[in-house]
């Protein structure tokens, strides 16, 4: 007799899904007691941290991630994680337990009373099995809806007593068997209608978006470029959760403008936008304007076709991203007579200043920068300023929180981590960002792991005062951040920290963390306001 | 010519809802920009807090309390905190900024795409306006859904540039001016027969639940049940949010277990129960056996439909409590013949122990308590033991998160504290509870809002080992929780904070703390474990 608890680890192994985050309730102690030995478990102190410590690991390792949450309100907790992991196309199955199906009807407390209702609209798929025998199935289906394109998260609700339960009559064998699969390459008709499209081009522009880093398309992308002579932007920052595009490239001409006007401008004179792997576009904010100029035409690749419907102008071809790009650089052998584009210049030097500029702060983290490091970024007023500084030209090289979401940095910089314990992660965060998931640094102590945290202090919600200067609006309340100390709170949780002003002292704490074993944190006082260099 | 901002600040301010919890983002800036002088902003640093917040100064104030998240993120942050808010039956007005209305159907970056859908099943109502005029009366209806019975949260979304158009042609202060009341008495032939059934009764005995405390129904039940001889028990802790009765009355007999068989065993040799203000049951853990013992009848009066319908077992009137109560106890003024039921004992005395069993602790409490004091409890190993030695008997001195959610404690202290200036709230929380909303201890430090912390330290989660016990679970991950140090954290944040071990330790601390003027925090070691008295 296999119990419903025995298939269901049979079925995450068969996934490689090893490592489950979480935060447990009584609920979740049927699952996880005799937790097998070759599984990990990673605790967070709040959900928000587990989500987001799951949707870094699903993004830096490719592969589907467990998270378990305690039922409704350990689950509500997580909703906002959620919401990021969803924008991020994060691969995640979000597991949470249940009361005992018998105190169900009556509402016993704790009871998950609509259960399927509570993580939408942010699951790809919702679901709370009408038998305990349907669990296995209900697992294996969420975790093939949450790897088919585009990724996301899926949710299963499991009532705490189906864990022991038979799970004969059904043939769980077959489910934990099967393999589904989504990658998709758009048919030949139009891939050399598209493949003629760029080579009829005048002026064409190539601009990388996030799903190049997911779906393995660097290489592609840099050969059609170069074949095509292609100039590249970056998607806006606002939702380029990851870098697709080598940004030390002769060919980078940088990081598009988040608002509908400066967009067009921006790409004005060219006459085919070819975008990969990013929604056309993820505005932010509300700057009116033509959404691109006369003459210009734009199409999109994307495996999302919720993207490929909405966007307001051009055309979209729904296909995965990697497998497209080098369909289409197969296709496009042929070097062009069109000039090479204008080289970037480099990063402007970094302002002196007391205290330091945020620009500053990145050009620094750039000269220690190892080479096959990885960014996790959470400081909203100096994202431009380190994308301008920091020209990270590797694959799976940085994160960020495409939908917007805080708390994303902090948690996700340790799945990140556990995902590629070769590579150094660096987690830049500002430090009213750090507060949405800061027990996250129990976790990095706790377990050990070697994320190295710069924090950036300003005593201020920089991005929303620039926000205000943007809408018009003075007087608001809740902007000032007096008395914040990361440091001083993630060293309460056993993480090593040390606080500088000077550019020196900055160099030096930097680089002592970057040699030092385990986890550390550099806060650096910073100017305020937006710093977009 | 009016604003939608404007008629909505006339709307709160008619409302007396002048105090606004929050923490801001872009979407929300329109709405704070220009504040008014006669409103209060208190930030909290992330949305779990702003909502437990305004949790507590709803329930403690007795008015509808407005929160206002961000968008999406910002709300999916603070979907746990709604729950506990909904089960707590709370009077919230949540309000979630949007995208402005001409980036919404493209879905540019921080679009909240189904919006209403977010904070579902959680909300009672859920609203985003189709057009910016009906923002003010989407607002109105918001707040009377949340406060008519039974209270609860409901949300409106708001597109950014809504606060900014003109209110006109809709005749707002018609919506201003509008009173809606939902206290209802049952009619007169129900009553009578409920009085006669109480009357005729031969060992009726009294339940009481937290809604009496929140229809201020303490004087109706001491009368009644004084009149009638009842003895009287407390809803079982778990879903007990309030206290609903003098629990040094010599009526008491102390809170009810919160498990099917052992609750209907407590109950076992009375004819009849009356349960008022509580859903029947909150059970938890699962302890199968009778719903009621043979020959036991019951009748719950509850101002919630659903709670009335749902249960599992008895009769129900739903009709507002107090009012019910008060009705009841006018029309049995006759003494019976009942003999008065037995005295409850005293509390034990405390175990010595080092470390410190938390019954000591919490008989330490009790020693320094001040007479009109407030417990907001989150310390879910040593509940049944604070309960047991602290018997708390003035309305409105006990905040507990009814659904079971962890957050609640922490950052609803601070909003009860504020909601009742002239009274002094204790704030007793376990390590591991404290850490699900840990920011709030900025908010403390930054508002000078003067909680005194109790944190009970015994380096795990106790309650699951409990758990574990009872459902038969061993091998458990993430159980354990080395290395938290809640008072370096508290410090870190700006709260004065202090760790101690013995019993003396602990009663100078607290002492201390008692007389200090702002936040302040005791941190003392206990004994691992459940700790029932």
């Amino acid at each position: 007799m296999t119990t419903v608890r025995e298939a269901a680890i049979e079925l995450f192994r068969a996934h490689g899904m090893t490592t489950i985050f979480g935060n447990p309730g009584s609920t979740e102690l049927p699952m996880l007691g005799g937790f097998p030995d070759d599984f990990r478990y990673v605790l967070g102190l709040q959900e928000a941290v587990a989500v987001g410590m799951a949707d870094g690991f699903a993004q830096a390792s490719g592969n589907v991630t467990h998270v378990n949450l305690h039922t409704a309100p350990g689950l509500g907790n997580g909703v906002g994680a959620i919401f990021n992991a969803r924008a991020n196309k994060a691969p995640l199955l979000v597991t949470a337990g249940q009361q005992a199906r018998s105190l169900i009807t009556m509402q016993a407390n704790l009871t998950n009373r609509d259960a399927v209702e509570v993580p939408k609209p942010f699951v790809k798929w919702s679901n709370e099995p009408p038998r305990a025998a349907d669990v296995p199935l209900a697992l294996a289906t969420a975790i093939h809806h949450a790897t088919l394109p585009p990724a996301g998260p899926a949710f299963v609700s499991i009532p705490m007593d189906d864990w022991q339960a038979d799970v004969e009559p059904v043939d769980f064998s077959r489910q934990i068997a099967r393999r589904v699969s989504g990658r998709s390459r758009p048919d030949e008709a139009q891939l050399g209608a598209l493949a003629e499209r760029i080579r009829a081009a005048r002026n064409p522009v190539f601009v990388a978006g996030p799903d190049i880093d997911a779906s393995g398309g660097w290489d592609a992308a840099v050969e059609l470029v170069e074949r095509q002579r292609l100039p590249v932007w970056a998607s806006p920052a606002t939702g380029g959760g990851r870098i697709g595009f080598p940004e030390d490239h002769p060919a980078f001409q940088g990081v598009l403008p988040p608002a509908v006007g400066p967009l067009a401008e921006t790409l004005a004179g060219h006459d085919l936008v070819l975008v990969a792997g990013s929604s056309v576009f993820p505005y932010y904010p509300n700057i009116p304007g033509d959404l691109l100029a006369e003459g210009t035409e734009l199409v999109a690749i994307t495996a999302d076709p919720d993207e490929a419907a909405r966007a307001p102008m051009g055309d979209a071809i729904v296909a995965d991203v990697a497998l497209t790009l080098r369909a289409l650089a197969d296709r496009l052998l042929d070097h062009l007579e069109r000039e090479a584009p204008a080289r970037r210049e480099p990063p402007p030097a970094p302002e002196p200043g007391d205290p330091l500029p945020p620009g500053a702060v990145h050009a620094t983290l750039a000269e220690l920068f190892p080479k096959d490091g990885i960014i996790v970024l959470e400081s909203p007023s100096s994202t431009p300023a380190l994308r301008s500084q920091l020209r990270l030209s590797r694959p799976g090289s940085y994160y960020f929180s495409a939908g917007g979401g805080l708390g994303f940095g902090l948690s996700a910089s340790l799945g990140v981590q556990l995902a590629q314990p070769e590579r150094q992660v660096v987690c830049v965060l500002g430090e009213g960002s750090a507060q949405y998931a800061i027990t996250a640094f129990w976790t990095a102590s706790a377990y050990d792991i070697p994320v190295k945290f710069l924090v950036l202090r300003n005593n201020e919600y920089s991005i929303l005062k620039w926000f205000s200067t943007l809408e018009n609006v003075t007087g608001a309340p809740g902007l000032d951040l007096p008395g914040l100390d990361v440091a001083a709170t993630a060293r309460s949780y056993g993480v090593s920290s040390e606080c500088v002003s000077t550019r020196d002292e900055l160099h030096g704490a930097l680089a002592g963390a970057l040699a030092a074993e385990g986890p550390s944190l550099v806060q650096v006082d910073v100017s305020p306001g937006m710093a977009l260099v």
